[in-house]
């Protein structure tokens, strides 16, 4: 593989005690539970505790999204797994502010299993712990709530945080969260695969010169494998699939992220996005703000994803909301 | 190559174009050069005008530095090549506010003979144009004024800027870069080659599970190449060859930039900075603040660089000083 790692068993702890000392006045790992990170100024009074986590190797999803105005806590697993119910649980514990809290996570059943549990364990502490799955990769199955969470995570996130800074309540928090999932759609392409710091090999075997249009962030298998073609091409394919779906006409407004899943560089990005705006353009949608960087990845998988948001005042509102989490950037 | 591209002669143009349309409001191409990003907020009156510059392939450097409080234009080459001396010269009539202008960029004799061509050309005009060489890449030469810029480039355009913005004369500013660019050293590692779009191939070989410490970002040889080592090894290796640069001592204090060349991911860059901050903890240096991400790539080159800028307090007044550059992230 070509990457630089220590004992590749400790990566996500060194990863992790590399991140609270690149920003101490911002996170912190719970004293009890170094799984768990924390934004200093959680828990914060009367506002509904906000978590998101999942497995490890999509940095800077989900610590680099823990601050104030955005997530509370994160909670992180190993590369690709989800975590385990303890740190679920104290995450609960370190940020109720006593109006309960939301799990906001992509839909992957190890991810369900195991938030699950951390929430009942926090409901016999009487802690009211509601979850919104993000369920944004449409390919991935042709019923909804069976569809797997990937870069739509970071706006699902966002204005759930905000709305929750906001002093909205749980069940107001809760309804922001699934009202921006509805209108969030994204699909990606892959054009080979992460090395696996345990391994120290491919996640999978890709030929040079292939690609794969829909492939999810932990290399499940997407629609078609083929022949590289030209980004305006893929990116026109990607349009027609997530356009229809979130049913977008004339005088709509969206936010657009066009994300790397790591090894794609910003000047690929940058000709995506030309394609995607130029689209939009003519469909006489409008762009309220875009993201062009690297927001959710898998490490160091070459291959781009485009995600498409919906917004109305409301969401515009929370996606512009202040906030100090370090990986957070808006102009 | 893994990388999604359309007619690789064209993406530089697609590059500035998706640009430009992804931050309208705060870049412009100029209407008579398409190779000139200026900040629509240039020319800034009394304002000395400050432009950064050289080949495309390293973004977010050069064009994700443009904005109210940072750079006022960038002029942007082919990949890996010099712009040529007609979109120096036209950056300067571009942002000059009477002051007069400065060029920022890393000391290669191709951006050096078209930037001096664009400066004269200036002059010839009546505008002084004065021009500071970055040379932070430390193993690249004994000698100082024949060394290479790379990632130190940003904090040199970071301060120079900044000073620009607080009202410095051509003088003061140029002191300011100068200052900043002899506090500034950087050492990197690859780990193997950026995929060139033209060739569709990478830019050089290298044997999988092998590094080179001290490439340059052009792929200029470094000082060895071997088996990959652990992470904590090279970057010791690397703090053994700055730190002395700089002379740094108990009670200094810098700003630490780990910078992705690409393909390594934030997971990797954290595990580095762990080290890093272990290092300086240990001989009693403080980090002002540290910045952690590709900010000068080689487009999806896998490795990674560690600067070192030291810094007094006019140096930090100027690296906090606010801007609203796209890629400029602070936290």
């Amino acid at each position: 593989m070509r990457r630089l790692v220590n004992d590749p068993y400790e990566i996500v702890e060194e990863m992790l005690e590399g991140y609270v000392r690149a920003f101490p006045d911002k996170v912190k790992l719970l004293e009890h539970d170094g799984r768990v990170v924390v934004g200093t100024h959680a828990p914060k009074k009367d506002k509904v505790g906000v978590i998101v986590g999942g497995g490890s190797g999509h940095e800077p999803l989900f610590l680099g999204y823990v601050g104030e105005g955005f997530a509370d806590a994160a909670v992180i697993g190993n590369i690709n797994t989800s975590p385990s119910p303890e740190p679920c649980y104290n995450s609960v514990k370190a940020v109720d502010a006593g109006k309960g809290c939301i799990y906001l996570y992509g839909n992957y059943a190890g991810d369900v299993m195991n938030f699950d549990i951390g929430a009942e364990m926090a409901a016999e502490d009487g802690i009211r712990v509601e979850t919104v799955l993000v369920t944004d990769d449409v390919i991935s199955s042709e019923n909804v709530e069976d569809r797997r969470g990937i870069a739509g995570d970071f706006f699902v996130f966002k204005t759930a945080a905000a709305a929750a800074d906001d002093g909205l309540d749980l069940d107001g928090v809760v309804e922001i969260a699934r009202k921006t999932n509805a209108n969030c759609a994204t699909m990606g392409v892959a054009l080979g695969a992460a090395d696996h710091p345990n391994t120290g090999k491919p996640m999978f075997e890709m030929d040079l010169g292939d690609m794969e249009v829909g492939m999810g962030i932990h290399g499940e298998p997407g629609v078609r494998r083929g022949k590289t073609e030209p980004a305006d091409d893929v990116v026109q394919e990607i349009l027609d699939v997530i356009i229809p779906e979130l049913k977008l006409a004339e005088g709509d407004e969206v936010c657009v992220l066009v994300n790397s899943l790591g090894a794609t560089p910003l000047m690929d990005l940058l000709v995506a996005y030309r394609k995607v705006a130029e689209v939009l353009d003519e469909k006489g949608v409008k762009v309220h703000k875009n993201f062009i960087g690297s927001y959710a990845s898998t490490m160091n998988m070459p291959g781009m994803s485009v995600t498409l948001q919906k917004v109305d005042d409301e969401l515009k509102r929370y996606i512009d909301w202040p906030t100090d989490a370090p990986y957070f950037v808006q102009k």
